[in-house]
């Protein structure tokens, strides 16, 4: 038996060494973001041995023996207490490492490199044949992976538990079956009138587009002092083991307004998140957001259900005119607003308006779940893509590059990562009805260019926690209730209802 | 003993070793760069969290017994040989960190910490008390750590190896009283008309001063897809295990011309020099400049031998005017050319010209050494200061802020570093002779914008060799003899000679 005094020393010292994992994944995640940022051309080949080389420096670390004794001394804090959730948090962490055979992480880290170098040359040439053998060997590692790690019902739970700590396949296919019941119709009573965007386009000096949108993620309370913005290809939010310093990162096209700014509200949704989490928490498992989903969620709260808002733009709007007289002196507000919202169906995920984005991922979900279980084979990927591209939104892709090789995350691996697209968008509205449900003024405040009411609870009941609760735990504590998915069905239907006069 | 397999084994571990240490201390300069360009003001509580991490993780693995039981197994190389130098530079490095206890090399780094924020306040206040008795601390922490480096002759020896690995002060002694016979002299006739520097002053556009100096150093060779320039308070030259990534950086001072220009340059001077590395050496001892004097030489040549050069603005002066109408259009060659080159006793060392800079270095040297053998106290400091300063450059600092507090090196527990400042000016006027020497054509190129002759023998030479050379083997390699005063003397007594029309 343990003493009380060695299970204290136990998890002190766990903690140092998690401390000391979390500095050197900090350190890595800053050279990633310079990598993105500012790296030059020259720099690829020695930032990659560096990266490799902190990487498994910090695996071994966790995967030590040194760690696993930790982790057995020290003991069992007060349930609910801090220091239980950073001991099951490492447990976690450790385990899934642990689990995995060397050879085998080593395999798909090469299949990786592999795989996406051959998908971004099989996407350029729209050749989905050069791609399919690289993508077999994946989903093979893939559900190897899944059997070690190991699972109760389904290996793909063992694969999203990654991604999304505690989620189901189970839960998911009831979650999206309600989506498809009443977005499907929804979508497929739409107007075929895609002209709705032209006011977006037009000239937008990049400085003024930067400009304004500061000034709108200024107002939602991004901390300049604890963060900053730079320009990269594909935007992004990274911070290092504290809410101290949270970047986020944006891109311009001078001819499309949509491109930057919502981009911009997009980072930044996931920065308010990352710089409201308990200081205290650094350097331990509790720093940072707690899992994909609860992380979209707030991006896309503050992207859509602020952003794209009647409220937000009543205030906004008239600025914007300002900002950019020759672009919009002329639109009304109706024809912005709708621009803003045009929804219609389309090929690119990544391009898709709100109420069509869920059946992107849901799309994905089926495939992926398929492939894992066998009972689709890679070969019949792009029949099944077309097939439910007609089902869910009645449309057939050009071409394989603007179909089924459109994203990385299957080359990358990253299966059981797609659905937290869709959990973010559902719990979005969720969390957004509560905090209205507590503060009824928030759209009005929201209309007066003020976000402090919002933020606030926000950051009370949600960010300060970083990852001290289980995602469902979390979920349950700051919307009084499960994921459920009546709140996002709800508003889909008042906000599109309203738009297109859908039933 | 051991077999050859043996032997090759263990180099081979060694070389990984080295590397693996080689990446953690370029994440480190990663870091660090980010800190100094770009890290946001709450960043810096995590960052020195992370670099003492890292710098913790390095010093363990090269310390290690591991690291020793190699180095011994490792054998002996060919002389001359690439393998050889790698032992030779990695038992150089474990030596010198063995032989310091622990507990010394935290005492140091506190006290650093301490003095450091005690001369920040010192200086700002001119208040040289306050500062005294954490100098008298860092002093004597430093003998200290002389004795357990070792030395044959002098404990400055030892330290002055950790920045100009095999120099000695029996050899600093006679280059310096070289230079004080022949400069003193020089220095006291100089006229006292400080206002020839004039010209350099005026409205100088930031982007336009950027602009002219990012023409000059491309032109120099500086390549920018292996580098980038940012904007920090004091520039340096950083580089990251491999000449494919060495940054610069860079300060403005719209008012005065010479502040971004001439510090741009001797940057870039750096980075020729690291970027000229034989990429082979990338991730073991030899990558990068091999000593701080030898590095110094190359930022003072392409600054000084070629950028303050008649030839180097023959071709650009009409550029510059033409740049800055209203700046320079009135101001003709030669008054520009003697603004640059303005040569007159001033009380900060950073501020100094090149005729009157190395009596600030000689200066500290003799104090620094001093204090080290215990013939000065840190009391009697202030005093001597002016005494020396009256007596090499006949002026007396207006303050101690001005004087003896104006360097941050002591607080740092930098001795042993001031004399590489004069062992690079030295060697710059050396260097300088030996590529004209080899290609007398090099001055007419300058006049004509061209500096690959130049820069490609000084490349072929001096920069490919990174640290293959000891210091002293590497100059009589690069020049034909060994460490010279005389074609730096020369080079002073012709320009500025000429310039103030002196004996």
């Amino acid at each position: 038996m343990i003493s009380m005094n060695t299970q204290k020393d136990a998890l002190q010292l766990l903690k140092e060494r998690l401390a000391t994992i979390s500095d050197i994944d900090a350190a890595m995640a800053v050279l990633t973001w310079d990598q993105q940022t500012y790296m030059p051309a020259g720099g690829i080949a020695g930032r990659s041995e560096q990266l490799a080389t902190l990487s498994q420096i910090s695996h071994e670390m966790l995967v030590s023996d040194e760690t696993g004794k930790l982790l057995e001394s020290a003991g069992e804090p007060a349930s609910g207490s801090e220091d239980a959730a950073i001991i099951r948090l490492a447990r976690r962490d450790y385990e899934r490492a642990t689990r995995l055979p060397a050879r085998l992480v080593s395999e798909i880290s090469r299949t990786r490199s592999v795989a996406q170098g051959a998908w971004e040359k099989a996407r350029a040439d729209s050749d989905w044949g050069s791609f399919a053998s690289h993508l077999e060997k994946m989903v093979s590692l893939q559900r190897e992976a899944a059997e070690h790690l190991g699972y109760e019902d389904h290996p793909y739970d063992a694969l999203l538990d990654a991604y999304e700590p505690g989620e189901k396949k189970a839960h998911l296919d009831h979650m999206f079956a309600g989506l498809k019941e009443t977005l499907v119709p929804m979508i497929k009573s739409l107007p075929t009138d895609e002209d709705r965007e032209a006011p977006l386009h037009g000239n937008f000096g990049e400085r003024k587009q930067e400009e304004f949108s500061t000034a709108v993620i200024s107002a939602f309370g991004y901390d300049w002092e604890r963060g900053r913005q730079d320009r990269v290809a594909h935007p992004f939010c990274i911070s290092f083991g504290s809410p101290g310093d949270v970047r986020i990162t944006t891109r311009f096209d001078p001819e499309w307004f949509s491109y930057h700014f919502f981009a911009t509200l997009h980072e930044a949704g996931h920065a308010l998140y990352e710089q409201g989490v308990n200081p205290a928490y650094s350097r331990t498992p509790l720093s940072g957001g707690v899992s994909m989903g609860v992380h979209e969620s707030q991006s896309r709260l503050w992207e859509n259900l602020v952003g794209r808002s009647r409220p937000f733009w009543t205030f906004y709007y008239p600025k914007l005119q300002a900002t950019f007289p020759e672009a919009f002196g002329e639109v009304d507000f109706e024809s912005f607003y709708r621009a803003t919202n045009a929804a219609y169906p389309s090929e690119i995920r990544t391009e898709a308006d709100e109420l069509t984005y869920n059946m992107h991922i849901l799309l994905r979900y089926e495939l992926e779940t398929s492939l894992l279980e066998e009972k689709l084979s890679v070969a019949e990927l792009p029949e099944v893509w077309n097939a439910k591209m007609q089902q869910y939104l009645s449309i057939t892709p050009k071409n394989e590059a603007r179909g089924v090789l459109q994203d990385v995350h299957w080359a990358a691996g990253l299966f059981g990562y797609f659905p937290t697209y869709t959990l973010g968008n559902v719990l979005s509205a969720q969390v957004f009805d509560a905090a209205v449900g507590a503060h009824p003024e928030i759209p009005e405040d929201i209309e007066r260019g003020k976000f402090d009411t919002l933020r606030g609870w926000l950051q009370e009941n949600l960010y300060r926690h970083g990852s001290l609760y289980e995602p469902q735990d979390l979920i349950e504590r700051t919307t009084g209730k499960p994921l459920d998915t009546a709140p996002y069905l709800n508003y889909l239907k008042a906000k599109f209802g309203e738009l297109y006069d859908l039933a």
